[in-house]
């Protein structure tokens, strides 16, 4: 049975009315995609990031279950956590898939994802959708999930915080540290998305009127290699910088000012799906505002070519 | 009164037979120093280092404390700690000097240091060395509170650390690990510094041949960018990065196996002096093994020449 599918080879993106429907395996399910949302690692693996990865991209989708081997999950709405692990190496049994060196990552390593009629996802990732929450809001849950990663790794909500990036992730980091109590503020170049910074009732600021060595955590959500020094700069003694970037390339950084400041730096990936359906469910992160367009998955290159665009907000594609 | 100094003017270095003696503040002592050692900070300095440090270098010491507002310190064998805060700003009285802005550093930054015939340092930073720790073992003090500063960053000791740089500084970086009960693997190049490893009952072994994702600890000691490159190869997923070089310019870091691998990276600068002191006086880090020669003040250049050597162990200066 062929599907209809985005198709991504070595930085090449293409739509395919005839790519091979996934098969999944004995413990996972077939969930028919309803809307699935692009996001800054896909314009990075389009760019060739990593090497390039072949497949179908996609990795925040919400869809329905068409069929799996344990019958509660049929005809469920859900979402599913990404990385698939061996479920038996140290990694795997101490802190999950996330790590694990045999990992497959949906959409992203060596597993077709989310841009395409059908995707397969092992049982143990699905998460159900509370019915009281549309498609358009729950395919946030997975980079809230990633917004919700810093509180886990921070060990105590910090006094004043900075996100550099106002952009699709910065501000639901923004937003959830927030909601943590922090006293947060919104870094960033354009007026508009500054704007919405304040709309979500969060300071903002530029990177130039922003206080040097005044922030106790800094976060970068800039995606480029400027953003990361100017976290350099934002951050106090002794505090914390967060790397939520990921690029394609180096970034020049004076070690010396990380050693004499003793700044941490803690790398930020994957998060927990449970409170973020949470949040997302109770309506205390109003993603709306950051809804850009949608596009058919015909015209998916489009959208990839429009979600790059400086200061575009989410754009979700439907089968 | 004019002393005789080895005195730094943007990274220019010479000996002066007639510099001005220090003048100690109210609260601090004017100390006789019996010897000195030069670390790799000295030799940064001595390169233009942060625009360069213009006066006398030197925070390694030991001395008698010549004059003192408290007459308990007259006469004592001293070492001393090398921030001097405001002693008023937030920072200094949450965490002390080290990181105060307006802070001083003894022979690195504002104040002169003690390659010298005499230093004044605060009564706050005096530290009486032990009758049984002769002077060219205390000298080790500074840089040994510098390694332990490691373990009091880290939560708890690690299981495997590795050390990249197994010069003076990462040899008791090294064992200062290894008593905390860590199984310590050292990382250089030159078979000699390898043998000194094994010869203190650490691992030893090439970049090379280290595990790749190995380590739940890398300390970067290398004072190179290469080092630090190489601490993000051998760290696991979830680990550490400590970086204790600080070399003028910057580094080029693929910041997405930061990302990736959610690896925590820390600087690390300035340690506690006592537990380095107890450790000396106990013959717990055999520091006579990190010797290397001994110059008078007046060939001061030429044993910093002989200290930048690579392999060079701890060159001791004498007024």
């Amino acid at each position: 049975v062929s599907v209809r599918a985005l198709y991504l080879d070595g930085g090449e993106l293409c739509y395919r009315s005839d790519h091979e429907e996934p098969r999944p395996g004995p413990d996972e399910a077939l969930i028919r995609v309803s809307v699935a949302g692009i996001c800054a690692t896909d314009l990075e693996l389009a760019r060739g990031y990593k090497g390039g990865f072949q497949g179908v991209p996609g990795h925040e989708f919400v869809g329905v279950v068409e069929r799996a081997p344990d019958p509660a999950w049929q005809g469920r709405r859900v979402t599913a956590s990404i990385n698939v692990g061996c479920g038996r190496c140290a990694r795997c049994l101490a802190t999950g898939p996330e790590h694990c060196g045999d990992r497959a990552v949906i959409g992203i390593l060596g597993r077709d994802g989310a841009f395409a009629e059908y995707v397969a996802a092992p049982l143990a990732n699905l998460v159900a959708v509370p019915d009281a929450l549309t498609d358009e809001r729950a395919v946030f849950t997975e980079p809230l999930a990633a917004a919700l990663r810093i509180t886990e790794q921070l060990e105590a909500p910090p006094g004043r915080a900075a996100v550099i990036g106002p952009g699709r992730l910065g501000m639901l980091v923004g937003k959830v540290l927030s909601l943590a109590g922090t006293e947060v503020t919104m870094i960033g170049r354009s007026a508009a998305s500054l704007a919405l910074a304040r709309a979500w009732g969060l300071a903002a600021a530029s990177g130039q009127d922003a206080p040097r060595r005044g922030f106790d955590v800094v976060v970068d959500a800039a995606g480029n290699p400027a953003g990361f020094r100017l976290a350099l700069d934002l951050v106090r003694p002794l505090g914390t910088v967060v790397v939520k970037s990921t690029f394609a390339g180096a970034c020049d950084v004076d070690m010396s000012t990380i050693v004499v400041n003793e700044i941490r730096v803690i790398g930020s990936r994957c998060g927990p799906f449970a409170p973020a359906l949470l949040l997302l469910a109770r309506g205390q992160v109003d993603v709306d505002g950051l809804m850009g367009a949608e596009y058919r998955l015909e015209q998916g290159v489009a959208a990839f070519a429009h979600a790059a665009r400086p200061g575009a907000r989410k754009i979700l594609l439907r089968p």
